[in-house]
């Protein structure tokens, strides 16, 4: 096991792609000092364990309904495929296979149709709000997202502008993309990535293509991303989405709990507390100093989930203890993709599950419920003003 | 856009200007110690965005009876020509384009009436107190910039001594400056800046031509400037000012609570909080830690205005947040224009502009006074004796 | 004197040994963060020392009813032939030269019945778990360990499961070992250790051999060590030992006050504050800042004992004001012998012994008792939930 | 001024001093911790300026009855000498010159004798215990400094036992001195350094010599040192010192307000609050931490003075602010004649006190008694047990 950690695998992958995806993946917004502070806020998190009680640990989590194997998730990133070409569909199998959630994204590379072949009641789906024709794609959207099985449309709050990605831009990493000979440079020095995007072809929109006028070229989904995917929901429109969507409804990117209380109010089923992995605002919060006043405003009224700077099942039992129900990663399995290959989604599931089975049976819990007992020390907690 | 960031532009103006140059501009009093505490403190300050009300956002500021197009100004920074030869017009001209305030310096490379010209009412004036002869040339730059029409008055209290500088020290950079074969070698290292200075010939005191005997040679204001700039303005000598001048004055550098009181009671119009961008005092508290009990203090008897360690448009919501109604940034024009050349401050400009566009649309707030009611956490918030 | 401190001792031991053996030593769990949290927090215990008052001190420490002459003793570290070969002796001849107690492992290199032959009064004994065929194997180390004499049982509670150390897994240091290219390498850069190698044989699990078919050989008892020590004492285990015992009972890795409640209402004697040196459990709190919280809960009824992250004579100072009655080592020793040879532990052991002299001597009390009134800052301080 | 703050002055010393030299000066104890908190804890004392008043200031101070032009005095620095060839008497010359005390050591490598004809009543003499024989030694050493002239008479108290200076035992600088082959060759890359010891001769004990067998060789006095000085004073032997002189007694070492209260109960004159720069027990606390507590108990009843990592004017002002009356350097004085020279005290006084006026000027405060006022943030101030 010579990766046996995420900073080994992040340490290949580094070498392994192209320098353009791998700053796509890791970089945030301004300094990156929000995703710097997501990691150190998780650190300070500290737990005690208690010991002369061992035994079998069950990592089972059950949400809206159905049965996961482990509190973990695969959070949805836009043009994954950038990442490492063909992701949309190793993420898929991989979770069908670990029979953990994939929140697939309106920008995958391959179409909630095909995803959902793939990872059946695995299936979540990411929305983002097409705002133009009142909604038209949008509404379309759920609506094959049901007619597909998703599990659970998870919609997204916190993108309600473009936000700044400076080292994408510094690439010249923007729509229309213009191959240059820097781009060229990089390509050439990662093999295993170029070779990838041979096999896979070039990253899609896939769910895009029903949308523009055949044939569904790159360019062309790309422009009617560019030009129709904008700002965030309003509360009318969350409305709206509970209205269309008779299943599992998950808002994702609170970091407020009067936002969390807006929703529940609404009627929605998850609040899924996340800063987008540090890529919206420098100056948030760390998301896990948000959670226990969210969850704590939520009660029992919804299931909070978390994501955010999750880079080990410790992290995992850390965002349990402080209140979520299960916990998502967006970075950490396209990490595995690219520092290992077409298997990595699998090879991150298996090792973020032993390593929360490792942190439970260190702490002397024996279910993820038992988590929220564990005694610990978090002094970030967010004091919010009543 | 490959100079997405100030920290992009950072990085090139340090390689296209000479370094002493480049020391002037950054460098501080002391160790720097302050310099870096007003980005840490900026930094440390969360705040935490609210969703679901996605909509336009307003960026529009009135000050002192004039609007302005966004909450950023330049602040003054004397010999701004040696930063980049010509800076002074191109500080004007850009602060006109973007309609923003512009507070030329005393000691700027270009005088007062030129910049009017330029910047029409986006002129502000900054005044040092020159007391010899009773104050006659302060009092006479303070007519002229009425005759000139700047908009206000900026009167600076933060310098009350000369204070150390190590780097331009260490440089030689003092007055009467002598060319070293350091200096030739550094700006024969830093061609764009030697074709700058070609283009705009050597910086001058400007404002001083008319104290000196003609012809006015550099060496003959710099002398001037060495002898007759001196101390802070005392109490008694803003009252002066208060009568002379009839419009908006604003005092800066005020980092107590008690200091802007007694502004207040002599009848100034705006308290610019600022610790001089961390080169004054290098004990002296983050600005931005001081500026929530300042603008408690003062309520709205008068406008506050912040400067020191803006980076960003994210910097620039974090300051209104905290109690400013407007801000202010030195070094970043002139990193603009150190960095890319004549066009620098009209892209800073917009830089700043986009960002503080994007940070009110995440933060979810839609007009500047909405920011102070955004949920922050300020740990390093001064409390002070009451 | 060229090795004056431990520090400059870890310097030569890391170009002496090979990199595995160094990793296997050093390496923690996750990503080393509890480690290096261990050393923060002693550094942040601050200790004011008061004067006028000068005379000789006394460092020798009753443990148990026995002597020992220095609050000093050596922890257990399994595999400790590993890191120096042959150590397992070399330990427990330094500890009977010092007086000082030595915490042979189930796992050590030589067997417990060689070590106490050596070490006399100064021979404790580390208890690992072995749950099959209802403890027969457990309990039979415990018969073994009365019969050489063993002043104390100490009873490790803190690995309950296996836990993760990243850089053994990286460097293939799993059972079954296997030798590649990169550690013939590393064995051939590390000259001292090999000839160690070639002195002392390989490592055995000395105290297995009875338990597997003759000849032991290290595949055997590897292999009986990897399926049969598992999980932690459950409570009834350790009523089983405390019935089984007659001597003092130690339970180690304690952190939470109600785990030490639990094992004093068991009967055990002492109570050994450990986090495993930062190798179990990446999110624990640093052991010193729970110390004065367990200690306290203690009160007089069992003897305190401290371990993890020890590496100086001042850092025993700080754990005995916090309230440990004596300190142990891990690393330390086996550094010693790293980085000088089979004189290595004695020499450590001097060292500590000195530095403790030296830090009682400056903070002004005589003897060991007279450390806990010492004014003290101690921020990290654990506050556990009532 | 190439030189402009004593960071300057650091870097040139290392590159023209030996590295045992420099190693000696610089060092701590331990791993050196005890000084870097000095530096951060001076640092983190936050002092806000006042404006509007601006006027002369006056950086007089009176201690003892003499008056001194700045609030700073060199420190003793044992065996000085070994950092610059001919220390004390460049010290004792720059102090007359620049009219502040200079507290000549014990161990300093010129007598009493001679530095009181170069510092007249600048001169302040440090004492260091030497018990044997009923303190014959120590009695005569006080008498030699009162019939010298000496202004006061500075009791060292935090020296109880040999501290360890890891350093120092690495680099062999221990008695006997052995030459080695790194020895020469540090010097030989110190061509400065060798100059000056060829000019000064080899450092002496000079104040040591009446009390060896003639003729007083290094090797001698050396012995003498290492044998006869030991321990600190106990209060029994400050009650004598007190008897013994009549001039103003100062306590040298104090970190404990019990221990000023106990100093005071003898009738001691002055309270220098010292961690001796960071060199006796890395886990004291930083010397500028304990000064408000130590000054507050103290109140008039004597002169509290300050050292311990004061590097610039502005660490002065502080100093001065949370209490002391006066401060002064140890490394400081001798950094500038390591770094510049035979002038280099006289240049490291000069900028000194020239920053002092800075900072007052920059405050807005006109004399030192003022500085009390100053409002400040002080987190690290420590609390100490009722
Ligand atoms: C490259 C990248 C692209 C992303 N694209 C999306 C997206 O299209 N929709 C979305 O809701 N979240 C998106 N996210 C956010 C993730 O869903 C998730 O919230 C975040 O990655 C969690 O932080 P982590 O990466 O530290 O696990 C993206 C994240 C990354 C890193
Ligand atoms: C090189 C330089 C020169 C300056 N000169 C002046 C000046 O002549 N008058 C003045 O009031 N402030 C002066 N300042 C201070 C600025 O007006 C402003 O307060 C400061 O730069 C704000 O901090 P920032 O650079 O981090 O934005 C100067 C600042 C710099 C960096
Ligand atoms: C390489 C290594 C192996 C260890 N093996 C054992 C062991 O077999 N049993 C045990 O109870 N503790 C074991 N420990 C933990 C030590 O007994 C001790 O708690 C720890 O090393 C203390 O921290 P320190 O190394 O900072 O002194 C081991 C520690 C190390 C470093
Ligand atoms: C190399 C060196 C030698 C010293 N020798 C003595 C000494 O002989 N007697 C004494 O009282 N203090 C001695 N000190 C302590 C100083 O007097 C003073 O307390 C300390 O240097 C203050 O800290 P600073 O160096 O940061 O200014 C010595 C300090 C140093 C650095």
């Amino acid at each position: 096991q010579r990766m046996p950690t995420l900073d080994y695998l992040e340490r290949a992958a580094r070498r392994r792609i192209p320098r353009f995806a791998w700053d796509f993946l890791e970089g945030g917004t301004g300094a990156d000092v929000g995703i710097a502070e997501n990691r150190a806020a998780l650190d300070a998190v500290k737990l005690v364990p208690r010991y002369g009680a061992p035994g079998p640990v069950d990592t089972g989590v059950d949400l809206f309904g159905t049965r996961y194997s482990a509190p973990i998730g695969i959070s949805p990133v836009g043009v994954d495929g950038l990442v490492w070409p063909g992701a949309t569909q190793l993420l898929a199998t991989a979770a069908a296979k670990a029979r953990i959630p994939y929140v697939v994204g309106t920008l995958a590379s391959a179409s909630i149709e095909e995803v959902a072949a793939f990872a059946g009641d695995c299936t979540w789906f990411q929305l983002y709000g097409l705002p133009g024709r009142d909604h038209l794609v949008t509404l379309d959207l759920v609506r094959r997202a049901e007619a597909a099985g998703a599990r659970a449309l998870v919609a997204t709050l916190d993108a309600p502008v473009r936000s700044k990605r400076p080292r994408d831009l510094n690439n010249g990493l923007v729509v229309p993309f213009r191959t240059t000979a820097r781009t060229v440079r990089d390509v050439a020095l990662a093999l295993p990535w170029a070779l990838a995007l041979a096999k896979a072809g070039t990253p899609q929109f896939a769910n895009m293509a029903p949308y523009v006028a055949a044939p569904a070229t790159l360019p062309k989904t790309a422009g009617f991303v560019q030009s129709e995917i904008k700002g965030t929901f309003s509360w009318e429109a969350v409305k709206r989405l509970r209205d269309a969507w008779p299943r599992a409804l998950v808002m994702k990117g609170i970091l407020h709990p009067a936002d969390a209380e807006m929703a529940i109010s609404i009627g929605v089923d998850g609040i899924l507390v996340s800063n987008h992995g540090g890529r919206q605002l420098d100056a948030a919060p760390a998301a896990i100093d948000v959670l226990p006043a969210i969850a704590a405003a939520v009660g029992s009224r919804a299931t909070v989930l978390y994501d955010s700077g999750i880079r080990s099942g410790l992290d995992v039992a850390r965002a349990l203890a402080l209140g979520a129900a299960s916990t998502f990663c967006g970075r950490a399995f396209l990490i595995g993709l690219a520092g290992i290959g077409d298997g990595g989604a699998d090879y991150v599931a298996e090792l973020l599950t032993e390593e929360v089975q490792v942190a439970m049976g260190q702490l002397g819990v024996r279910d993820l419920a038992s988590l929220k007992d564990v005694e610990r020390r978090h002094a970030g907690a967010f004091a919010f003003r009543p």
